[in-house]
């Protein structure tokens, strides 16, 4: 049944939409860094995992702003797609084109707002038949409210609703993986009391030696 | 399947019920003028759509008070029912007819409180056979905790919550739209970050002009 | 189907679990004189329209404390129904008996805590054929997370979530109703912004009058 | 002495500073729009009273944006102080001489960021023998902590903290005042439940007087 | 030192101030309920004690809303004192008259809005000679922040914020006082929890002596 | 319907997946010692029941830090599995196999982080025709927003979300039972206030007494 | 001068004030067992410093309660002083004997509720000449409200507001202490992350040593 | 009057006390990566003011962890003196000698925890004759009912608290500074939402060169 599907490295791919500098702007039920820092975190697994990732933005050039620049830093294999005018990227043929090339059927969506540039493709993507995936903390809502009343309609539709670190560590599914130091890295900049949990754990092994010599 | 159909401007309706200043003042789980933005801005895309509207309600003579005045001043086609003391807009014969008369099979509701007079029409609309989507933050009710249980009541239901957003948003489609400009004005009315930036964004195209000349 | 089910004067009955003055001292996720002012409101309105009221009480003579005794004293004819040490309500064979005595086949129930008391009752009643209503801000809880997973537990067991407002505007059905001036009464017992506006509204129609003469 | 001052209409001025589009988006500790509505109050009053006001920007052309248009809209006899980079608008002389110009010894004032556009004139005119209230919700700041932190370092240098209403409140000093109900309209836009709470009230008596009929 | 003055029944008068329904819907620091519940509780001590009571509201036929009834029921020795449109009641000469006329030369001063109808008298009765209390959680203000502002304000006046529990614990001084059982219950009137408290010790001891006999 | 479940002490298992100590500096959405009374009351009853417990952590020698050294104290009988690497338990074979070998087909879950060490391996569980239970406030999430959006993601898999004091009361069933003083033991960890309720309740008892002597 | 005062383990006296499992009922501004553990953590190292303790209870036998017996057991070296029904412990003559017989000149006060028991007697102490710290956190309040005013209210008298941490970090000076350890832990009671720091710190220098082996 | 002093690069030592990774573990007042981020800005604007740093860590080797390297990364001249066990770093006398070796009299204060190692020093320097800032955003405490003890504890010594915004922006002084650049980039880092400000800002004038051409 597919409401227990698991995620996979070679069977997703990410929808990033709309993440640009002025819609950041009207995001209130998250922090806007680590908003970014989630996204990154996304874009650095789909790196080294080799993951398609699709972003697209509706108006780059107008006052939503640029899309933020670290996506693309991050994932150079990124395929940007622009849109006419529409809100719901579906609408958009070149989009699901996109989609389709990449031959996955599963797919890892984020967006800025929620519940209109996430929650649109997502129940879209649904009809067509996909399973779909919506990472709540690698988007942005204008209200806690609003970020609620999403969740339930995407919970209706059949979307799974789920957060970054899940995304992470159900692609990571093991730490004996070849690249768990960038996982470790990626999981640490989603949460950051991790990154002082490692400094601290460094520090009193090298202090215990130390004082072993 | 019904839980993933879209809005479209030419196949829905708006029911906007008891959005009276007494009821304001039982409101808990928004702000006032933000409610008051929202349904204004749903009016705002009824009246240039020409979607059907109809208010009602509970005693606008009592302490209820009256209903909000902007509605019918931005959507002067809103039709108004009166009711006979129903509490159930459903159970007034009028107000049903009223709605049956628009064609429409897809309703979208808002009201004041949300548990009462959004969510008995609602699951009463449902057992009708339409398809309902509730917008939550164009209502209100007395506290968050009640809106958290109404929210999972109409989940039950099959009603689909939703925000003023994502309604103005899926019916804009693309920004293509020949009335993209209103529709921009009621989203940074709701939005009112959104506001600020394009305040910014004109003023720095102002001044790149100017510099380059 | 029962999901849409209303409920009407004449085919509920209110279950009132563990309302006890030591048991409220856990309560954390709603002010404990709402939550008293609630189940009154709700005591008030079984009264008068004779709804079969049955309380229980875990231990009563033990550190859970008494059973609030509003809800008595307001609906003289609710029935208190001891158990022997059961914290299922359900699993005590004269709850159940009383139960099926009302002759009732909906169940609107509230308690303390929300995820014991109200929830193990529920499900139970549920598994037992009826449909079943838990009026959240009835109840209480020991913490808003406790709330939120309960919530969602009773979702998943088709148990409706409801409020005590909606409970008692859904009995009300009509502002023509006979005893309208009671329900008000109890409304505003549970909206406390009510009663004020109600006070204004009055002295501002004696203003008038004054004025006028 | 002084911290017992009261404010009068004729012997204050208001300084407004750097109320801009793009400084607007870092504000968390109010609602944007209820700072807009509050300076926009302030600037009602002013009109009306002939009270001074001097308005400055840091830089207008740049990414903190332009000045919010409403202020000189609303009171065009405000004066405009345009700077040379410094952030203490203390620090530009041309900024003092318009305050001395004034010939008032009292000083309101507002501004984005109150840590820093509100804090360092109000101290430095504090330091130049001034009597200062900072009108903290027409201010805004980048956390609710910056604003505790504020608050407590303006308290430590004797600058009185108020807010939007009180400053209206006592400038208007009795409601027999001429402009009563401007002082009406300019108090509902700042405190937005008593807008409904008129709207109420005309109508219950105005519903008390058909009656009567 | 006047800061580190006690409060006595003999010593101190009650200001109450535009405790008016209409007022009560702009409160958003402390519930409505709350608030009344604390009045009316120093309301039962100054007539247990007779302590002057003065209230006062500003415009009782208008918008405001007439005075809660509560005070005068409860305290018919309270004295009423009209205004004539001054928002503050000290710019009233009748009110000062009957301040004067109670001999008392502290004064317990509570109303809503704080920052207005108690900060402006409060500070006014000090520059007099006064000493004063704010009973804050007897007021009422627009926002959490505007609150936290007025608390500052008052600090700098030299005026004492004070709570209800605070004022009622310093006038009965011991609990041997001939009237204990009555600020028992004017205590559980402000901390519900602890009416509870009281039902359950009363139940223990009650089952404690019937298990014995 | 397995979503009406109930849990009996000879049906079930508990699995305590990855609570160690470096792991609980992320947790945000529960405070920590209140994590551990949970999990410590749980493996209380365990204890008492005899119910199978399996605990295992990712890296118990690595940053992530040790178990919480509770757990096996309180329950001696508890097994540990170690695993592989593997970020979902359920794909290391060994703790599959101690699954099973408990004999039980419903699953108490808990661990930290939620979205992660509880999440996957409840939906793996029902995948593999198991009844899950994930045990929320025994468990932690870096967010409010992770958790709700886990509890979101668990009800779409059929996972029934529960709480400690639900886990603990489902399995006492009666007061009559031989250890109801351990679980009121256990259940007044899980409830501080409950603690304090039984202490003033003995002291009640005690004086009346005293008092009758 | 006096504000810039330092705690020393021979100077100061701990008065621990109606610390009653009854009035920790009431308690809204601290969740109850970090209250208990911090007031523990004073007596704990008053115990090993021999600072004098004295405690006081209004009416142990009354419904407020016994006192909690943490403090007694903790340091049996602490004074009992019974009051005669007074509210403020410095109005029993006893007391205050008790407080002289120490010797000491600052007192460090904790009790329930912070707006009565404690911010009554440090007011007084401050008139009879003492330097006085009010511990907030091992303190309790019914509302934040509350705190926040008696915070203000303390302020104004002189009496310094202070945590259980900053006292015990005052009295212990330097790790290099003989008692280092006790402190530690008293620490860890209060900062219940303190604790899994350790633990963790303790494993990863095992795990370095054993590694190394 | 030194409470209305200001900063200015030449006149101010930074004392940056205790940011160890293990200790921010223990800081909820504030988010992690936003405590760490600002007290990098501070870092950076010491670096090119050269004005003096020193670090402090109270055990660097045990569980409290190490240093955030980012300090010494960024200001490399900043001086690193080791404590001797000393909780105050004031009591260490080859802290207070680097302080001297300053010959700054304005000291900017910033450490974890800011009850602790804060405010000891901040009040022994007061003592000692300095004028103190403390930096409570670039602090962190274990919650924020200790950070709002502390700030009024400060504001009793004679402590200025200030923001790390507030301290940048009183040493830049004004725009025309010749790293105005590096400026903003630290101001950026403090206020993400200015970060985003900028990017749309810099893409808007892109844009409309664009279309001029």
């Amino acid at each position: 049944m597919s409401l227990l599907t698991r995620i996979n490295a070679d069977d997703v791919a990410f929808l990033l939409i709309d993440h640009q500098s002025g819609l950041f702007q009207t995001v209130k039920d998250i922090e806007v860094p680590t908003l970014r820092s989630n996204v990154s975190a996304l874009a650095r697994i789909a790196a080294i995992e080799n993951i398609p990732v699709i972003t697209t933005a509706s108006e780059p050039k107008g006052p939503n702003g640029p899309l933020m620049p670290e996506i693309h830093e991050i994932a150079p294999h990124a395929v940007y797609v622009g849109r006419n005018g529409e809100v719901n990227a579906w609408d958009t043929p070149a989009f699901v084109d996109a989609v389709k090339a990449t031959g996955k059927k599963k797919l890892i969506i984020a967006g800025v707002l929620t519940s209109v540039c996430v929650a649109f493709p997502s129940i879209s993507a649904i009809a067509a038949g996909y399973e779909v995936f919506a990472v709540i903390d690698a988007s942005g809502d204008m209200s806690p409210l609003s970020t609620q009343v999403t969740i339930a309609r995407l919970q209706l539709a059949g979307v799974i609703p789920i957060t970054t670190t899940a995304v992470i560590s159900e692609i990571l599914k093991t730490w004996k993986h070849k690249d768990a130091y960038t996982y470790a890295q990626a999981l640490s900049a989603v949460m950051p009391n991790y990154q002082a949990l490692i400094e601290s754990y460094s520090k009193a092994q090298e202090v215990a030696l130390e004082t072993k010599k």
